[in-house]
């Protein structure tokens, strides 16, 4: 589903910048790659920069007209950080991917970036029919322009891949989380020790018992943290029941 | 609201990442941010990647201890990529905000990084409240340090800043979009010249009247376009009536 998705970037001016939004696409599954007028490329600084994500360079393919670039697009949005007279609708990146999810799934879409001074020309911004807005601090607003692929990339992705977000191993491995039952085992074993060593006394033991239900909940403990404690009020049993003797 | 975060970046190789990472947090309003043995700080490196963001690289305090670095935050929130066995809980950056809206408004948060090549240690995890996972890309998981530093930078401008997402000039400067009425006024007009051209019999006068709504209600046509689209109307009518006489 990311590849119906092409970055163009228009007249480029730092190499470096190519290729860390070489980079920042392959991390997040995009390949599609267009050029524009770069000033330079190929460089090695593009290459240095892209890390690993050579292969997204060396499919990148360059025009001299951005209207070329995007031939094959059936929507296309510029992306913008500056706010100025707009010809087209101005939306959030999340709008941007809510207004895909209803009408343009699988639909070939460009995402065009400008220079990195002075961003997209009236001409280029004219081809668009939105311009996606990435929010940011008005007092600064100078969002490197890899830093701005890498920002709508990774909202693509969480939008349109059909990876998980997290990973399998979510839950600690061979660790469960404790069931119900086992935790108020543990809270039941806590109250009879506290009661054992006299903190507990019956005045405030519904108040004790309901502030470590919640610690304990909170807590989301797991089996081995479960077996560490109820060792540990075990020892302090013992130790009461020998002082005893 | 955004100073409540610390970006902390633990024994970061290369300069120019930090730099970056100033740029990245200064671009989404943050500003607290503490290195941990870097290996090179400060450097030209750093404050040319700055760019306008050099009061942030100013403003950090370098530490030797990441406990130190961490003193005064309550909760402490390890930044990752990669997957192994966990000992903090796992979940999405956004998962990771709503949790801090429940509960934690206002709070000191720390957000580590460990190093370029292989991420927080196993020591840094176990500070670790919460481990927030920023999907990619299983085939080629390598994200940028700085990179990092701006995705959870935006996502915690666009959850806790009181900013507005976009600017105000969101209708385009002085260009209201049309009143039903006026777009009822147009449809009639379209509709009237289509007879007269003889385009609209009427046999399928009804669905072409459908089709030209839903067509400029998507459009959301402006009072301007509105007068340029009236404009061609009437010189259409002024035409076919020139063409009678």
């Amino acid at each position: 589903m990311l590849d119906q998705f092409k970055i163009v970037l228009s007249h480029t001016t730092h190499p470096g910048n190519i290729g860390a939004a070489a980079r920042a696409m392959k991390v997040m599954g995009l390949s599609q790659f267009a050029l524009v007028n770069p000033s330079k490329f190929p460089s090695a600084e593009a290459t240095e920069r892209a890390s690993k994500a050579s292969d997204i360079l060396a499919n990148a393919t360059v025009y001299t007209d951005i209207h070329q670039a995007i031939a094959d697009c059936r929507l296309v949005v510029g992306a913008s950080v500056r706010t100025r007279t707009l010809p087209s609708r101005l939306v959030t990146p999340r709008e941007l991917v809510s207004i895909i999810k209803q009408n343009l799934e699988n639909t070939p879409i460009a995402i065009l970036f400008g220079t990195e001074n002075s961003g997209l020309t009236n001409d280029e911004l004219h081809l668009c029919h939105y311009q996606v807005y990435i929010p940011t601090n008005p007092d600064y607003s100078s969002l490197n322009l890899a830093s701005a692929v890498q920002l709508l990339s990774y909202e693509l992705r969480l939008a349109f891949s059909n990876m998980q977000q997290l990973p399998e191993t979510r839950v600690i491995a061979n660790e469960q989380v404790v069931s119900r039952e086992q935790l108020n085992g543990l809270l039941q074993h806590f109250e009879k020790v506290m009661t054992a060593t006299g903190y507990l006394n019956p005045g405030h033991r519904k108040q004790i018992d309901n502030r470590m239900s919640r610690l304990f909940s909170k807590a989301t403990i797991t089996e081995s943290e479960n077996r560490l404690l109820r060792g540990f009020l075990s020892s302090i049993e013992n130790m009461i029941s020998r002082s005893i003797d």
